[in-house]
């Protein structure tokens, strides 16, 4: 296991999810090929009463980890479809803010639905929250207790790691160096 | 007419119209108790393709203006209703970004909808957009060529007369000083 407090990362990657009632967030540090979390937490909205007060509490917030964790990307977990329009403008506010929150730093944004970070983590888009969480314990060997209270997080974990997949994925599949080559096609390969 | 460039305001209201295509904005200063345009303007978003990029637009141009006028007020057109969630998740995120902006500096919102605005500048919640226009003319004596090119505008300045509107009201309403009694009841008052 990594200790990302005593080794820098190579990439840091910000993960939210912004809902109206709990903010999640997790932060992913990349060491080499390795993806490790750095931390993860959430953010209570529903006892704040004002609207502007949440949508205040959640740019002040995703300001603050910008700040603190300085992340070269930020994922969000971006549902499209949703109930009914008010529900969806009011999510779309919240979304906004964490948006502004990272553009004024100039943190490049991707945004993910909920099923594409399901499908990258569990292997199958209609996973559980309890699935993607046990999946988040093996591949990032964190510790199960730490993660359980904060099951809310999970998704904002979830879309961070399903980032790095992405974007891993292209300098992966291009790579064209003979030794790469013999690597993934030994049956190809006849001995010299 | 005031001339805005010449007097300083007592107090300065924002208005904002954050559509998904055209934003418009509206600063309304407040001279004693009369209003008066100080600017207004559109931001062209349909030729920027890029959604995230829309956004930084509408978060840049508004913590501009915030940071140029020194609004102590932002009143923003918000309808609560749309077509479809699609539609208003794109709203949202529109709206937030330009909410952000004036949090990121305390200034404290207040939302109207369109209907609402329409009522309190025409005293018909269904109006169009040319009989808003014609009554901004008219109240904040502005040249009509100046507001016609502008009328995607008109919407904003709109919401800060309005917001100028219904927080003077409860102010006026209570005066209870003798001097003021005097100036609004002169019939019920005899000569000593």
């Amino acid at each position: 296991m990594i200790d990302p407090l005593t080794k820098k990362a190579d990439r840091v990657i910000l993960g939210i999810d912004p809902g109206t009632n709990v903010m999640g967030y997790g932060i992913l540090g990349v060491y080499g090929k390795k993806p490790a979390m750095i931390a993860m937490g959430i953010i209570e909205l529903s006892k704040v009463s004002d609207h502007y007060m949440r949508l205040a509490r959640i740019y002040d917030r995703v300001r603050m980890l910008v700040e603190q964790y300085c992340p070269d990307e930020l994922a969000i977990e971006a549902p499209f479809f949703g109930k009914n329009v008010q529900s969806m403008l009011k999510l779309g506010r919240a979304q906004g803010v964490a948006i502004a929150a990272a553009l004024s730093h100039q943190v490049p944004i991707t945004e993910y639905e909920p099923r594409k970070i399901k499908q990258a983590i569990t292997g199958n888009g209609a996973a559980s929250k309890k699935q993607v969480c046990e999946m988040l314990v093996r591949i990032l060997e964190i510790p199960r207790e730490s993660l359980l209270p904060k099951l809310d997080a999970t998704d904002a974990l979830g879309a961070a790691l399903c980032h790095f997949y992405e974007s891993g994925k292209p300098a992966v599949s291009k790579s064209t160096s003979w030794k790469d080559f013999v690597a993934r096609n030994p049956g190809k390969v006849r001995g010299l």
